[in-house]
């Protein structure tokens, strides 16, 4: 088999690359990652991913970008058609083990946005496209007559920061908060439809 | 003067540390922040700071303490006395350059706490202070007519994840959000008085 030498090949390599960054992340988080870390997790020759990514910052913003690349296509199928099933896949109920390990990782690297302009660039690009595509979803449950007319961007705005906050909160605290604060966005959503 | 030998000393002396830590972290941030960068801004004797604290996280730990009580003041003040005045003082429609530089270094200290359990235990207290104080400010709003009758845990929730997600997204994206998420807010707590 030739594969690694296609074009097929490159993109299994890096798919496989960014898949055992994501294992190693959610396991270890940020602060004491290697790139031997994710060699460990990584079955193909481990020279490969030296060759590909010098730094650990280097793996890990190309892995952004492969993130937001994937979460792109999850947002354009079919689970995802309305604002509420946006903000039920963004703020559930229960987070489960493998979640929590990873969000955690996430608000590490989103932390480092704070400060270096290359992770910066990944999350303005992140924030941009649940953002439009917030938007995009509200106005077509505007035209449905699903919700009622509002200010997009602005309910756009606050369903994100939502969003984010929560997944902030979720990471960095004891408390659950997770239950209440989709309770709150179900209501909000709920008045918007006139519902109460 | 022998006030550095009385509580009061000791107390003012805490107090001009805790204000070169501010300071230092509105400055450098957290990733290359030394106890010397805080020993620059601190005008007394820098021997003392390396006595108290010896470690940064040390440090950080102690004026994450001293902060949740600095903010417990500002909550407890004139200013913020309904719900409307909290999400006012807590979403800014502009932010100056101070706290901005302030902020990110808030955001990476928070980053920590995903992982760290000492961090972690600070920014708990920082959350339900936070919280208990919106539930209060709710509760106060409904009975004085202000709010109409609402799950109180549920939009205390929101308004807290929007407020924290707004900070966070503003630290770390390019885009300034605050504005847009400030008139949703608005809009959200204006539909709960009845006006739209």
């Amino acid at each position: 088999m030739s594969a690694d030498t296609s074009n097929d090949g490159c993109e299994d390599t890096r798919e496989a690359i960014m898949k055992a960054t994501y294992r190693a992340l959610r396991d270890n988080g940020t602060a004491d990652l290697t790139i031997q870390n994710i060699a460990d997790e990584f079955e193909k020759s481990k020279s490969l991913l030296y060759y590909h990514y010098e730094t650990k910052d280097d793996l890990l913003i190309e892995f952004l970008s492969w993130l937001i690349d994937r979460n792109a296509e999850f947002l354009e199928g079919d689970d995802v058609e309305t604002t509420e099933e946006f903000v039920s896949a963004m703020i559930p109920r229960d987070v489960d083990d493998e979640r929590a390990g990873f969000r955690a990782a996430f608000v590490q690297m989103r932390a480092e946005a704070a400060s270096d302009p290359a992770y910066r660039e990944q999350f303005t690009q992140y924030d941009r496209l649940y953002r439009e595509t917030l938007v995009g979803l509200i106005e077509q449950d505007v035209e449905a007559g699903r919700l009622r007319e509002v200010d997009t961007d602005a309910l756009a705005d606050v369903l994100l920061s939502t969003i984010d906050g929560a997944m902030l909160r979720y990471a960095t605290t004891d408390d659950d908060v997770m239950p209440t604060t989709r309770e709150g966005a179900d209501r909000l959503l709920a008045s918007l439809r006139g519902e109460e």
